[in-house]
């Protein structure tokens, strides 16, 4: 199966699903929050987003380097895609 | 005013409405994976989302560095609770 | 044994070690540049180190809060000592 | 001048002269533990060089995408490259 294979690289419809879920885990959080829940357990809830984030991050990423570069390469935009791209993955590294 | 001095801790009601904008950003973000966004703008969205949880987490920790370590000191907890502190720093460095 | 208990805490022969072979590692990377090693090997030893040197900087973290935080308490720095600390923690999740 | 353009992209001797600098801020930091330096300032220093290595690997990373991958699509290996490419980028995020 292609998804397998290619890592990191998912359907719309994955990312989709996959972004819900983060939004729901920070709705999770807020209500650790008002429920004044003890901060670690939060802090752990926050790491977890994180890490799904970074998964979802990836997966664009993955994308933008097959599908994005390739149309880029017959356009004659693949040197601005990937200037495009490693700056994407500076700021992922920094956050921000 | 103590929440400049003390640099990231903030009210719970602060650290609700960061948790609320995130939850927003996390939406905004749905409806460009829908309405199929250029992915570096998506990233971008992304760092920034990863940007303002790290800034929540920082809250959190501070607070639980500053409180619950005092309580703990009290309570003769504080040994066990600079170690779920540190594994959380260790966590939230390497996100999740 | 303290070490284990404490998780991060390591000793300052501990530490030095870890930081010498930090030290190792960058040369040999320098080493693979040299010799036009594949930059995707190159790139899984700088994860590497920047493992590594997460560690270094989480059993300092670790230290920070245990040793010098109680002394603070009794000179009545501890406040400013957590604020620095977290400020530390700041710069790591950015990493600079 | 390609280096600016390109953004991240460093000569080999760049590279070298980066991380010969990296060398020696590791050693920095070796003296600052041997001599009992404030924990703080030391991790002040493992945050910049940090920052170091995330810059010679966005380099190293900027350089596969461009060079690698136009060799690898003249040989058929493009897709090897770009799942290999993402499998380090996901390795730098999480820092091993």
């Amino acid at each position: 199966m292609a998804t397998v294979e290619r890592g990191y690289t998912a359907t719309k419809e994955q990312l989709l699903a996959r972004l819900r879920r983060v939004e729901g885990q920070v709705r999770g959080i807020e209500r650790m929050v008002e429920s004044d829940r003890y901060c670690i357990d939060i802090l752990t809830q926050i790491s977890a987003i994180q890490a799904a984030l970074d998964k979802v991050a990836l997966g664009l990423l993955d994308d933008h380097a097959r599908h994005c570069m390739h149309k880029g390469a017959e356009t004659g935009q693949a040197e601005e895609m990937t200037t495009e791209m490693m700056a994407a993955v500076g700021r992922l590294m920094k956050r921000g």
